[in-house]
């Protein structure tokens, strides 16, 4: 720890991982804190890969590279160690051993944030040490800062966020050219978007990640993975996005944490309904955008690159400085000062979207809406689509009036086993913008 | 100094200015910062005002209220003296005699910040007293903490501003009503949201002195108020709006500062046409927000509520809590270690739109456009409109390539010297959002 806090000394950074994001702040340090007139002087003395023999993106003196984690987080030269491996093990292991022989850690790593983060924050406070994870949600958008530091007179109210890169390409793609998602996910891989196994993506664990992580600060509660309601985009097909803009929606991958003391605080990930109207439609492409509800501030909005090396290499190098300038460890801070119950998402209340292939005869209609008026869910619009004469099947497009999660899953099932309804192809929810 | 780091100590507030803004931090500190297990234990102990006998939108003790702020800063009660009183004088004696006390000082006052904020933070320096600012830029928007903080690693290239939510409050009406300047103002005089004297904000004063707070923390570079160019909004009318619409643009007050060592640093705050392509056209009403591009995060959005006494005081919260968490006092920080030189509004390069009455007769326009061509600028596209055929009047509008700033000021001397033009009504800069 002695060597983590300099004026006129070095402050050695160790790197867990020298890939394009430990390049990027490699070459950080070495271009930008080498100078003898910064306070902050920083040196990369220590770097830890799986293979040192593969070629780098930065130059540097192959004698401190190694395979050996515990020998660089053990280097009496390394005051701050950066951990850009990502999963929960070893990083965990890793993250905890730095933190215990007095290291401060920097991390990009949301999943053992997410999970594992708590008894991070604790085992770095009782060690009298910082970790620092600004790079861990968002990628260079300063949010995690402003959680910790700037809003922490509020109560807050809601977290939204675009927040996984990968969904919002794909689903900006499909929206823009009436593409199919197996189509535009082939594209994003071969553009290097999407990893060759895009579940973390897709399948939305990268996005409950990190709205855990932020409900963490935002709360002061801990919002665990398996309490965390979480639905991917693989069901989202080019023929919602054609129905959706004909209600007035887009569709994009949200991940929403709201609390209030009468309803507690629930998290989820799922795709949704966004009006045209809100300025969540807009977020295109690999952008990211988070909005943040405080009850003093109202609604702030932070927007930019959610992923990329160098974007992360900000975060990562602001909270490397943010610790040589002596920044107090602060897990949160916001006016919260008891943890919130966590809410089911059965209680949920939203608009719904939904579509069902049906059978083109007289009465289907009645019979989908007797069987949502049972379970007290009334139908706000009605679109019949894509009537297949041949085959006498036609896409019959409900959106409801806001209702409960339970009975509109209570009502699914129902439907589901009517005669005229040959499936329940898609059930999407609205995210509701009233104020 | 003392009595401001504490853990199961209370710190004293002290507030100059108890209007609505300190209505507004005074009621957080009673409602949310008494709370036992509050680390922040926060407590109003002096507050100054005009005039003891006004009522206050806030429960407050009489007796602690004064009309003397040397006295409520000598308080050896007081540890935080957040300054609410604005305006240069007296506020920067007060300022510097509570720093000088040895008091943490946080301040929402952007003109004492622009003028005299360089003193301010040296004399904090050496008194090893901290002077936070946030509240001063953006209303309720992180954005200084931001650029102090998350951003460090950055060689910051651009900042981008809607600063001042009063005169984007007008021209958005003018946008959407088609309304004149002079009817929208007295409107907003009539809402609140303009002063009796509206100069400050409408003649772009308001929003210099926020630029040049923001531009001193982007580039570690002093920006005196007379190096910035300043234009208001007094000269926008109806029929530019019309006309902008029709080339595709919106009109916005923006303050801009941009540097690069080739270039120097530029900042400006004028009236200009903006894409409608560009976020920047979205932000509508009392919004701001706060665009900053830095070469490694790329291109950040912050946007939210600018002014208002709760946005207002959730800052200058945020700013208290951090100095009671021991934040560390830190002028700046982003990657820039050698100041810019100051560039000159004359070299400044983009394109322009001209609006001018003309005589409605032949040669006309070839004659604009010979005197534009004389000083090396070329025409993009031209509107000939409104056509007053009893008067023999037109109204020529001109947008052209990018162009330097010397030589349009010189075609505008020109111009308005050719026979056939009765008037040059305006000159609007076209904001160049070209990657």
């Amino acid at each position: 720890m002695a060597a983590a806090r300099t004026d006129n000394q070095v402050t050695g950074i160790g790197l867990l991982g020298l890939g394009i994001v430990g390049s990027a702040v490699a070459r950080a340090v070495i271009e930008r804190h080498r100078t003898e007139d910064s306070s902050a002087s920083l040196k990369v003395v220590a770097a830890v890969v799986r293979n040192t023999s593969r070629p780098r993106a930065v130059d540097i003196d192959s004698s401190i590279v190694s395979t050996d984690p515990k020998s660089v987080i053990a280097n009496p030269e390394v005051g701050i160690v950066v951990e850009l491996m990502g999963g929960e093990e070893p990083a965990f292991d890793y993250i905890t051993t730095a933190l215990k022989a007095g290291k401060h850690v920097v991390t990009a790593n949301k999943e053992v944030m997410c999970k594992r983060g708590s008894e991070l924050l604790a085992t770095a406070a009782e060690n009298n040490v910082k970790l620092f994870y600004e790079a861990s949600v968002g990628g260079g958008i300063p949010i995690i800062g402003p959680l910790m530091n700037d809003l922490t007179a509020n109560r807050i109210q809601s977290v939204r966020a675009i927040i996984n890169g990968t969904t919002n390409f794909i689903l900006t793609k499909m929206a823009n050219e009436g593409a199919d998602f197996n189509d535009v996910l082939s594209e994003a891989q071969e553009l290097g978007y999407a990893e060759s196994d895009p579940s973390a993506d897709v399948d939305g664990y990268d996005a409950l990640y990190k709205i855990s992580v932020l409900a963490r600060l935002a709360y002061h509660t801990e919002v665990p993975v398996d309490v965390i309601y979480r639905e991917g985009i693989r069901e989202v097909h080019a023929k919602d996005f054609r129905y959706a803009k004909e209600l007035g929606f887009t569709i994009k991958l949200l991940a929403v944490a709201q609390a209030s003391n009468e309803t507690g605080l629930l998290a989820r990930v799922h795709p949704a309904l966004i009006s045209f109207d809100v300025p969540m439609a807009s977020v295109n492409g690999v952008l990211n955008a988070v909005e943040v509800e405080g009850d003093m501030v109202g609604p702030l909005w932070f927007q930019g690159p959610g992923a990329g090396p160098e974007p992360t290499a900000s975060a990562v190098m602001g909270d490397v400085l943010r610790i040589v300038k002596g920044a107090p460890s602060n897990g949160s801070g916001t006016a919260t000062t008891q943890p919130f119950e966590i809410a089911s998402m059965s209680d949920h209340f939203c608009q719904y979207y939904i579509r069902i292939t049906v059978s083109d005869q007289a009465g289907v209609l009645a019979n989908v809406a007797r069987v949502l008026g049972d379970a007290d869910i009334s139908i706000n619009s009605v679109l019949q689509k894509d009537t297949d004469i041949e085959n006498g099947h036609a896409d019959l497009v409900i959106m409801t009036h806001p209702a409960r999660e339970a009975n509109m899953q209570k009502a699914v099932s129902s439907i589901n086993e009517l005669d005229s309804v040959l499936r329940l192809d898609n059930l999407l929810r609205v995210e509701n913008y009233a104020e």
